[in-house]
């Protein structure tokens, strides 16, 4: 029994449904994962990060002994106007490619997903270029990809109603699966552009601040694509004061499903396990919107591109786990997530399956030492 | 077939067999390796260290297509004489209380390992209290532990060379199993102890630079054991010289089958997970007796234990691969190398399994970009 879920609206929810509060974890679970955690045959804290995560994942599930057995990862593809300007080292038919190749088992998400035993669930949410048929691939387009950032918003309010409740929905078939962790990922070229715009004005930060090489850009393609996010700050810079208006104007179709699905986890009681710079982005944005949010959001890893440091910092700030690797990954897709999975995995083996110092006869550490 | 894997001998080796050079990694199987990434559906260095690791197992392995399926865990569990000093939070017992709790299952590292589907090789190489009995531990006691390092040599050259052919003897028989990489792991009430003072000796360095809390001492448990490490650098000041001698003087029974586990793995061709404190400070050992060891061995994480970054710098200055976790860990017994074992994993999954551009018809990366 889980009292800390509940199930979300079955329908899509009107915008204003995301910007409700997180539901809070449960503190009495943890304290029995503590109690529990203590006993085990090993000196206390000489498991680090490990005995945290257990405890937290025992807070956010509900129940003293946290698992992490079903996982699904919902990777939502979109294109992006911005891609025009010329931000990304990848043409935009490559946003299609590499969803088929998703489909059909040769992108990375692809065989993580295989060797993790996770399930993959691949959203189409508009592309510029045809779309991939495959039964494998979730088509429901909501434009052919957002508008140009750096010319007028991305998304109309109406888009990010049906962004975000992509996002949602991907939660309810989460749940549907009785899935204990969600994982987000994306596909789309030019998203960094958007999600470094997007963090800017959450941030309140410069263009130089956070503008990185993304999937490989060289200096001219980062000074580039530094002067478009700049042009769209200003363009904008009366109409980011509210997070929802951000997430419209700089934001894409998959960033909101993102931030939608984050929100949806936090308000429905399903731990998500974040990517990197793209879905820290709709984190941020997730957290700016739904009160409460980072408690339900633990990042995965630190990402290569140089202004991931700065959303890791805002994040932790309100709760959400500090990254747990740092292996200069930028691919994306949520394949840091991915990465990271073994470590949630065998956190929960460990908290739940070692002996006890009484079960196993071994003496505790000396009262004096 | 594996061009650069050798047979070690099958008999103990004289302790002079450990002096040798370790053998090179097969840079022909690391271009082919390297060839075959390039061709990889992602943009060129977006999977970070998981690209090199993976170059690197090739290089290792002497294949084009690394595997890490495979996977011997030995630990060796030995007491300490300087356990006496009072230098640990836990009794001495506690080391053959541990060893049955990992070979009934109950062990960290035993959940891991069930879990990681690796097998385990416990190995008792001698305790100051009655052995355990149990099917799933090799009884191999050279001495009822180490004399009191603080007082004179911890172990005679005789009991060294038999520890280092301890160790030796584990590789032939992760070899005999096919494995794919070695991970050592050790238990053994003091062994923070006898590790820092060896790791003083290897690296010059005074014992408060080097001396932390192990399983749990508090500041003045802390004092005490930066006392007797003191006593011992200087009672052994003259025999420190040679890192042969200083292992004898200073180390122990399982932190030198690890150090002679190494030497062999690097001998033999098979790469080595190494684990945190203890494991590294055998490791050192290992890189100064074996010329090219390093380049065999691959950190598994930063510990929590404040003298091991002192010890990850050294190594990494013979090759030796940076940590790949950095999660607080202090437990030892192999755990964090376990841990770290599914990056390697999915690393070598990604490497092997990935679509290529031409065969997924994705378009690769703009030339003008």
């Amino acid at each position: 029994m889980n009292h800390t879920q509940q199930p979300p609206p079955a329908d899509l929810p009107a915008i204003d449904w995301f910007r409700h509060p997180a539901l809070r974890p449960d503190l009495d679970s943890r304290a029995a994962a503590a109690a529990h955690q203590a006993q085990l045959t090993k000196p206390a804290g000489s498991l680090g990060r490990l005995e945290a995560l257990a405890l937290r994942l025992a807070a956010l599930q509900g129940r003293p002994r946290p698992r992490v057995e079903q996982v699904q990862i919902a990777v939502f593809a979109a294109d992006h106007g911005v891609a025009a300007a010329g931000v990304s080292a990848f043409p935009q038919a490559v946003t299609a490619q590499m969803l088929l190749n998703m489909a059909k088992g040769g992108a990375a998400i692809s065989v993580l997903a295989r060797h993790l035993d996770a399930d993959l669930d691949l959203v189409d949410l508009g592309l510029a270029t045809p779309a991939p048929t495959h039964l494998a691939i979730r088509s429901t387009p909501i434009a052919p990809g957002s508008a140009n950032l750096a010319q007028g918003p991305a998304l109309t309010m109406a888009q990010l109603q049906q962004a975000l409740g992509a996002g949602h929905a991907a939660v309810l078939r989460a749940r549907a699966a009785e899935t204990d962790l969600f994982i987000g990922g994306e596909m789309g070229i030019g998203n960094s552009t958007a999600a470094t715009a997007l963090a800017c004005a959450l941030l309140d930060q410069p263009a130089a601040a956070l503008t990185g090489p993304g999937t490989g850009l060289d200096a001219a393609g980062v000074a580039r694509k530094r002067a478009v996010i700049e042009q769209a700050l200003a363009l904008h810079r009366n109409g980011l004061g509210d997070p929802m208006a951000a997430l419209a104007r700089l934001g894409g179709l998959e960033i909101a499903a993102l931030a939608g699905a984050y929100i949806t986890c936090a308000r429905s009681g399903l731990p998500a396990l974040v990517d990197g710079f793209i879905s820290s982005a709709a984190a941020l944005a997730a957290v700016r919107l739904c009160p409460g949010a980072g408690d339900w959001l633990l990042l995965s890893h630190a990402s290569a591109e140089p202004g991931h440091r700065a959303m890791v910092t805002a994040l932790a700030a309100v709760g959400t786990e500090a990254p747990l690797l740092d292996l200069g990954m930028r691919l994306g897709e949520g394949s840091g997530a991915a990465m990271a999975l073994p470590l949630l995995r065998l956190a929960c083996a460990l908290h739940n399956e070692m002996a006890t110092f009484t079960s196993a006869g071994v003496a505790a550490a000396d009262a004096d030492a």
